[in-house]
């Protein structure tokens, strides 16, 4: 059984959209990326850090769906990673109320020596500089490495998002991050520039758009599943990240053609994140619902043309 | 051979994109749906006006192209409606800067006596009543009818076009237009919505993110194929609609499955018309051209699951 290591935030969000709005409820990349993976038949652990005020249900709530949290540190006089953000109307766009940084300012990630060897990484959202030290500590080359990353570390630690980009397999963004990375507006042209950064496979997440998978002259376009109501788009992209990186490290199967089928799970996984606040929907999540929709996306997108 | 109407303007178009800019060329909606659709082995009669300065050559042009063109009226002492806008960077928005209706002004359609019993036929976008006007002329019942609009027309003559709606198969508008329309968000909602105003078929066309075909419970969306390059957009909605009802026309079955065939079709040629400005791409695009950007198109977006 492969092993994924998943780094991240396990966290604290208080959302708020058109439709309601939550006290702090559980929330972290790592939560729903993790979340996400749960559905695979693989080896998973969770690095994170939460503060003392990190309730022990919630711990156990990703002990249940069989992620190893040992590698989640609990800073027994500190206070957990705080997100407070308010969706307009369109759930395009949102603004962040508030950031607490709390026991994340001084997170220093530790991968337990059981998952030192793990065939796949998931380097979730956070500053490139711990997305490197979980790296450094490897100690055999994963079979594959993904990184997911957001403008706020191209703004600000530029430098050093180009160091991780560097050694890291495949890339996960959404189109403006993939726009300002690169300076280019056609995707076409961004993913190019990005595979010269370092990485063979580029994924640009486009929302209800749909995402892109690039490797070399390659591209796999899928679209997203055409919902009635988004709730609350709050981790799609890192459900997104999680049935990706689950899917591949289940079948290990590292090839474009196979990253194709990774980017329909995690579509599709994503897929069902929005329909409730936060977690709560992934919680609840059976395999047939998930298979189910699966098949909605296989007719959604298959066509018949007969070519020469 | 099955015969297809297409009513729509003829024009002269002055475009500026970022990368360049043109004179007076030929343009307008009947023009880019002809050229379309004539990569179909289909009977095709242009429905439409020019003025007495709209040069000889371009009327050849269409004729060449194999459209019947009896039902282009030539007023000898008017001129030709003229279009002319300028895109932005980004070249998904676009300003005009002039709009000469002309000749366009007093346009009352005539269909040819042997285009009466046309099996399909295409109501480019102009006023509603234009549309109503060619669809009252009609001896019998067309088995199918496609409309395409804007939103000028959601502005200043909504009930019109709810009366011409009613009587239509289908209708394409983009994703703003149908938000516009419906005061939905959801498209998916939205499109519910238009069904519920007459049309049995509702394709939203998302420009660079691609189209979305509802009918009833089902869904088919086809992603647009991802460019290095948008030289020039101008026409590109049109060109889908010209492929779309072409395809349709020429296989003579219009069922759901068969115009996910077409919307395919309808994607892949605007691929090409906005490769180069106005309609010069369009006028020199062989079949070869075309199938080999079909097979393209199905790697695209082909994955390979394997569902119980």
């Amino acid at each position: 059984m492969s092993k994924l290591v998943i780094v991240g935030t396990v966290a604290f969000d208080a959302i708020e959209t058109p439709f309601g709005k939550t006290d702090k409820i559980l929330g972290g990349a790592a939560t729903f990326i993790g979340l996400a993976a749960s559905h695979f038949n693989i080896d998973s652990a969770a690095v994170s850090v939460v503060g003392g005020d990190f309730p022990q249900e919630y711990l156990d709530l990703l002990s249940d769906k069989n992620i190893n949290i040992d590698g989640i540190e609990i800073v027994k006089d500190g206070k957990t990673f705080f997100w407070s953000g308010r969706y307009h109307n369109d759930m395009n766009t949102r603004d962040t109320l508030v950031t607490e940084l709390n026991v994340l300012a001084d997170f220093n990630p530790i991968v337990p020596e059981a998952y030192k060897d793990a065939e796949v990484v998931m380097l979730g959202n956070l500053h490139p500089i711990v997305q490197l030290g979980v790296l450094e500590q490897m100690t055999t080359r994963p079979k594959l490495v993904i990184l997911d990353t957001m403008n706020f570390w191209m703004d600000c630690a530029l430098d050093e998002l180009h160091q991780v980009i560097k050694k890291i397999d495949v890339i996960t963004i959404n189109d403006e991050e993939a726009r300002q990375l690169t300076g280019e507006y056609s995707l076409v042209v961004a993913a190019r520039k990005i595979h010269e950064m370092g990485p063979q496979y580029v994924v640009i997440k486009k929302g209800e758009h749909g995402a892109l998978l690039f490797h070399d002259d390659n591209m796999f376009y899928a679209p997203a599943l055409p919902l009635e109501e988004v709730f609350d788009p709050t981790g799609a992209g890192d459900t997104f990240a999680g049935g990706f990186a689950g899917y591949l490290a289940n079948s290990e199967d590292y090839s474009f053609e196979n990253m194709k089928n990774a980017v329909i799970y995690g579509s599709t996984l994503a897929s069902f994140c929005v329909e409730k606040f936060g977690t709560e929907r992934m919680q609840n999540l059976s395999n047939d619902d998930v298979e189910y929709r699966l098949k909605e996306f296989k007719k959604l997108t298959h066509f018949d043309i007969e070519l020469a």
